[in-house]
């Protein structure tokens, strides 16, 4: 289970002061923060595109080292990040890694802003 | 201006390769993991949590110190973040400086996200 799939909103207990009822409590603020983090970054928010754009909604590791001008290495760490956070996962297929969009990762993201 | 305000979502060239047309250009996803990287952090998204939730939708920063358990300088470092990147305004009334959330920028944030 990725650390997207067991994240929840947890409501914020009664005990707290009330400038902070109802906002985010501080070990839900780490974990969206930590998702957020995966996806700030310049190289994996052109990963997530190139494999969103992709045939069938995924994409060969043998496609994606190209079009960022990055090394192999690089690349493998920037998509470990971004499957180890959930968005993505990866196949392997013969010789190549393919990687597809974890349906609804984007927008679960999205609405981890929104909440707020 | 801020640099949320300088955002506009940019067309690839027509002469990339085949596997990155549509796709996120490297200009345009340095632009979007500054804003995302503005969000991820834990006290920042705390402080966007008690301002939205403040009365008239602001709150003094004499509010935002106590509920994060930092110092002041701490607090003001991560307000200027916010500040900085277009998420919060500042206005100073008498002694003390209010911040409130910039309409839509939440949602601008997010938009970023679910477009890749």
């Amino acid at each position: 289970m990725t650390a997207l799939q067991t994240l929840e909103l947890t409501p914020v207990d009664a005990c707290c002061t009330p400038s902070t009822v109802d906002t985010l409590a501080a070990e839900e603020a780490q974990q969206r923060a930590a998702f957020l983090k995966a996806l700030a970054d310049p190289n994996r928010l052109r990963l997530l595109s190139i494999v969103k754009a992709g045939q069938g909604g995924e994409a060969c590791v043998c496609d994606l080292t190209e079009p960022l001008g990055l090394g192999q290495p690089t690349v493998s760490h920037h998509l470990k990040i971004l499957v180890d956070a959930g968005f993505l996962t990866r196949e392997k297929r013969g010789t190549w890694a393919y990687y597809s969009l974890v349906p609804g990762a984007l927008e679960q993201a999205a609405g981890l802003i929104t909440s707020l």
